[in-house]
């Protein structure tokens, strides 16, 4: 009898791509944290006095962009990683989920470059709605399936 | 022998309850992101300038509020997801989780209800706390059984 | 055939230790939240008004770092805990694997304790980097292992 567990295999093309552009995004989403650093480096502007020579705590509005886009991040990146690893276990067609996992770290990465590198719109918008929409469909995929 | 595999079955009514509600619990999550998006609009308060016509950034205690409610989600509910799961492998009682799967749901909705729709108190601080107790006792369930 | 499945056993020992920490981690990051009410109301520093007698809303810099210091988890820990779980299906050394897990939640509370508690440098940056580091590792062991 075909089990969920036969997907979770090497020889599943959809579970190998899962798996690579997870830590494709999860490389990404590190990646966050250290500019972050280099922005609050670069502006001086630290959030705990222990952090400063002089014990100066300063804002900057590239800081605080930088956060912003890395908050993003976490709002969207694990949940998607959880809700795709479920989707996987659904046997859906190849074609659509290794397409669907490729369509959504595309549009992370190019939700930061047009948020925190180079300030776009609409491009932020629609990059952060297709991410969503990608999301919420594998969902309710899931949901159909195991409800 | 029995495997924890075993758990990992759509003929395990705790893993399809695991994993229906998990959908449920995402869906919410994302429909945080979509209300701050409509309270900003709504009170003209963007964070970024490049999201208004005139470049203008407004503070709004409403978009705050709608934040600090997403935020609550993003520190309980993924931690729920991966521990919630461990815990389907420790073949737990099926009445036991099935309903505390379903109980953290609704303490979530509510939570969500009674913080950023319709600010109660001491309403919002019991689903929070029955959410983290849930959470702190199939903690303790999967570290007694994995020791 | 050996299949990734057969690391999915409390047998392994990279797997149960895995376990194991992801329970310390999560229930660590758990006590953050309530310490964070604790701050609050302590310094009478709470951020909705319906959470104070007379309706004032005051701010508090024990609060913000109690609250960067959760933020700070939540960038970290349930990356890693998505990274680890893949890391342990790629076959790892045990020493290895088990070190590195034991590592990285060490490094975490050395991190809480040296962020929110006595706040010291460069302690803070080392145990935030190692951390880093181990997550950036974990997650090329495992593209490596699924490209």
């Amino acid at each position: 009898m075909p089990s969920i567990l036969d997907n979770f295999s090497t020889d599943n093309p959809v579970f190998s791509t899962y798996v690579f552009y997870t830590t494709v995004l999860i490389i990404k989403t590190l990646f966050m944290a250290l500019l972050t650093v280099v922005h609050r480096v670069k502006n001086k502007a630290v959030a705990s006095k222990e952090d400063s020579p002089k014990g100066i705590v300063l804002f900057s509005k590239d800081v605080e962009r930088q956060r912003r886009a890395h908050l993003n991040d976490l709002e969207n990146i694990p949940i998607f990683i959880i809700v795709a690893f479920l989707y996987t276990l659904t046997s859906p067609s190849t074609f659509i989920a290794v397409n669907l996992i490729r369509l959504f770290t595309l549009c992370r990465i190019v939700h930061t470059f047009v948020y925190a590198i180079y300030p776009t719109q609409p491009a932020r918008g629609i990059s952060f709605g297709i991410g969503i929409l990608i999301t919420f469909y594998m969902s309710f995929q899931v949901a159909i399936y195991f409800y």
